[in-house]
């Protein structure tokens, strides 16, 4: 279950489909020609010599290392954060899994199925409403129809799931199939779940402040388009080639940290949240003593730049 | 409810209402006009000339890249954790009414409704709290009327609050409803909300020592004022234009950085402390079997700079 | 109960009384007027040019940024985690009084009473221990004689007062006050406010490697005495501004970092012990249904620097 | 059991077998006889002389820079993420190991056996798990047929004999050998086995985005084969060396992050978990009375580089 | 019992016996005598001009800059980690302590003496083992004498502690004088010393990956070697006072990080184990109401540079 890193080469030729450089593509051949036209015109601007060197643009870079450093270790710790999260979704699962089928009853899978296929149900619906996906895609089978029923018009799908697994301890425990100490200790379980979910909501509906992109964004753009005048009287045609890395880097890591700052959507370097509900899936029924279907064909593929 | 990302374009050429530009907008102004003079007077104060070139700069500007870094990381850290601890807030008080409504009684709503009340009023008044507003406010008709009529004179509201709902579970518990075991759960579920309350006090109440924004303050000034004298002889009139691009930046991450560094205030970026407070008045009465008032209003309208 | 934030324009002309400023003053004069020495000398030393140009000062700063910024992280993470620990004394003080008003005996607060100003007892001596005062000051009529009586001998007296409050809880649970169920989770909640003592004595007497400063002073010292060398030559009588802006810049990180590494101080920016003490006593007698003492003055005057 | 320090002058001459300068040799021959043949060249291509100057890869070094940091950050925290989950398996297992031995039963180790070799074959099907050899590999006769049987086809073998010890505590606490809150203590240590199980499985299967090490490896490439015909014009025979000193440092921070991000590899830098289940077997054999073991064979050998 | 912070003036001159300056000082004089004959000889080896300038140095000081960043604070972190795990053994016994003084029996101190003692034998065990001392070292008579002759042959002998403090804690339980909810809480205390046992074997047995040393230190000799050959055509006899400058924060660093990256060792800055184990033997013998050894002597002596 557990992806290898591929070759060493393979890094410097191929990105992934989708990929992130034809995002940034149109940026970066603006910035280059623009570069280009600097050069063919020595640095003048409508007959007026722009006076740059790159003294000023050390200066500049300063600042800009400071944000960038910033951006991307926020937007990393964002998409790390996500990913913990939906780590406990799968460990807070299984140990309420094991628990019904050891704690309570005869031992057998049966009486504890629909509390475990409830289980289920809370890490798909948990991914609908963070992907803005209708609540019960999904939910197949796994909920008794009245709960099903409820799930459209439900404001967090997710939270009412918990509200009937609590109610099945209760039943549970009134029928005298638990003791309350191990009643307590399913519920603590429980409130573990909704942390993750209160967890995810929060990374969801709290960007990183808005004003921080904005002016990052402004930054980079200026800086890049300036830098052709600070280079082009010392190296000369050489000025688009520098221009294009500075830039590369630039915009490639202010893209690729605005699309894991939000990790819970669909681009290439998101969190693979179907393959963990699949995961989920799979480890709950093979728990239950069912077999568990194929394992999600592994989502990398490549294709050269 | 989860808010989508803008489209890239928009972040180049928009801010919110309210902007963060608008209050930077005069050192920005006097800085700009500044560099202008300076160029016209071809770097002389007075007939004479200063004699500057850009290598100072380069010394001074590691410093205030050392300190800045430090500032920006230092208040987002403030930021993300009060927002956490509101977070929990949210989780906290779901699990406490998915307890209440569970684990007490028959099952029927009725019966836990004020204790889930009580917790809606529980997050009012801290927000009231940390914002400086009447404990009282917005608390309707969520507490029974000889609570209500502390809070105006209580230091503090929200802790009372607290204390009224630890009696709530001694008068459940010892009409047994509730068995030890899940009493104490429960208990233990109130102080994990004192903590968020005692948290959300400790950032307020603690701000960052104020002596780093002086050093900070003065620094990012008298650089931004002493540059022009630096770049004037070698880059001329593009002078005012690197300038500004300097202290936009410089002022903008020291301008934001105040702005977040107290999370509880009602400024652009602070954290939207009423949306908070209505999605766990909506996730509660979403449990009690209640119709939820409509979702608040997305707060983001943009304008052109 | 919070404190809002200056307006901005004062940030820039006041600092408070007791000023940072005032204990770099004398090592910014005597930097100041070295580098004028210098300028008047046009660089050279008992007739000998120093041959120094701006160069070896950006090598010599990498080092130096890094250590000064190691420097401020580390020191505000042992101000900021000394802040969370005070904070969760105030927490598990609230907490505990609020279980022993609500979990035992009959509701009436007279029962209780010795055991919640045993609390306040406890953050005072804890304070007490931290700043070197005799153990005993300020503890009033807070403890019964027989443990004030041991105070003033013991070695780590909140520890002691935590013993005492253990005992009274094991006097209730033996009186059948309290269920083995509550007894346990109050037991917990003292084991927390025994971390939070540990974890400020473990601040307290582990201050950051000693090494670091050394290397670190002398550094900044060196570094602000050859500058002015550095620099003569090409900016003459601007070098003793340059130099005196960054010696400020680094004179007073470094003091700063001085000041909060250890926060349990009483210099201006340290920790304000006293006031969470008097915040810690005003929540819990307001919870006994005690008028609590006015609050504390907030403690910043402004003077003109 | 403690591995010392080797000697300091040791550290500048010698280095491990299977060395990391080995990976990254063919890179580091590649660009320093490229950077010698552009000094023969004396920076021609084709007989066009290359302009470049040093300043570019200033602003060029700062992206990289902040990059390479990232990189090197992320990484070990993924590697110190996944040492410690290992080391709360150790003490997990010996926690319950502990717990079965005095809790339960008449306090001889017979009873208590199994058990306690279930949590050795848990460790050691969880290294089998990350490192992808056969789940039975190396289980011996730590489990009963029945359990071993299950083994090869399962899905996730470690969460299967969770399930088990299980099974095995509720057949305890139904024979009345465990009371209830014992039960639930140790199934809470379970919890926490199946927590360092998900969190490892996580750090598997999440690698760091793939983009970032695509966007890193290109722009350390491309900056180390201009840079000699950036230096050619100031330092001559010099910029072979100095190239190579840069791509050194470059190159073998790459390949060593690029080693440790994913820490559960069979690199030479990559976590010694043969040695961490050998060690966990070692303990608990000790605490069932046996003789356990000789300590695995320190796994360092020098060679010279 | 509260280290004070030296005089500020002190830092500049003293540093402490046994001084990291003369670990680096042999290193220190090599570089300058190095410096002083590259002046000599103009820069030129074997009649062979080394036509270095400045430029390459900012380029390598990048690299060095990230790398020296991240040692200190991935040394200082396990420094800090290892204070916080043995401030966690303090804090564990103390509530250990006060449970067995106040949860079982009639409060006299006699029948709890022995686990309290055991407590301090847990904590000079660990010492023993984590500095590699015999396992029986200065247990005195705090053992019985059954539990003290399995120490000299014990792989982990404070777990074999742990041991027998849980089989202390069952004859308690079955003797009636614990009832099972105190048991469990005591029972949870014992795992969380085991955890502070096995984060501190972790730390001692992990130390930093090998190659990021050997990086790390070759990168900084090469630095400093090559050094005066780029300064000396500029700076003349400055050099060497600059290289000294230089190579002095370079290696007094590195020297640092090597010393408390491994902080159980004996070195001037790595941690005070002994007086740890001191203090928590004072504070449960002042528990026992027995008259604590005289506090240890503070260790830190000057001595002139």
């Amino acid at each position: 279950m557990i992806v290898r890193s591929r070759p060493h080469w393979v890094r410097l030729l191929f990105v992934r489909r989708g990929s992130l450089l034809r995002r940034i593509l149109s940026q970066q051949l603006f910035v280059f020609f623009l570069a280009c036209a600097v050069v063919l015109a020595h640095g003048e601007l409508f007959d007026w010599k722009v006076t740059l060197t790159s003294a000023p643009f050390s200066l500049m870079g300063v600042a800009l290392a400071i944000f960038l450093g910033f951006r991307i270790n926020t937007s990393y710790d964002r998409y790390w954060e996500a990913r913990k999260l939906w780590g406990h979704v799968l460990v807070g699962a299984r140990n309420l899994a094991r628990q019904a089928l050891t704690l309570s009853g005869d031992g057998s899978s049966v009486h504890a199925r629909p509390f475990v296929l409830g289980l289920i149900a809370f890490a798909a619906t948990m991914r609908n409403e963070l992907r803005g996906r209708p609540a019960a895609d999904g939910l197949g089978n796994l909920l008794p129809a009245e709960v099903l029923a409820r799930m459209p018009a439900a404001r967090s799908a997710p939270n009412l799931i918990l509200l009937w697994l609590g109610a099945w301890l209760r039943a549970r425990r009134e029928a005298g199939e638990l003791t309350p100490m191990l009643a307590q200790h399913m519920e603590a379980s429980l409130d573990r779940l909704a942390e993750t979910l209160g967890g995810c909501e929060r990374i969801a509906n709290t960007p990183l402040p808005f004003t921080y992109s904005v002016i990052l964004h402004r930054s980079c753009y200026l800086y890049c388009m300036l830098l052709p005048f600070g280079l082009v009287d010392s190296i000369g045609w050489m000025t688009p080639l520098v221009v294009a890395f500075v830039s590369y880097t630039f915009f490639a890591l202010e893209a690729l940290s605005d699309e894991i700052e939000e990790p819970f959507g669909t681009m290439a370097n998101d969190l693979a949240l179907d393959a963990i509900v699949a995961g989920v899936d799979a480890s709950l029924r093979e728990m239950l003593g069912e077999i568990p279907p194929p394992p999600p064909r592994p989502d990398a593929e490549f294709i050269l730049t």
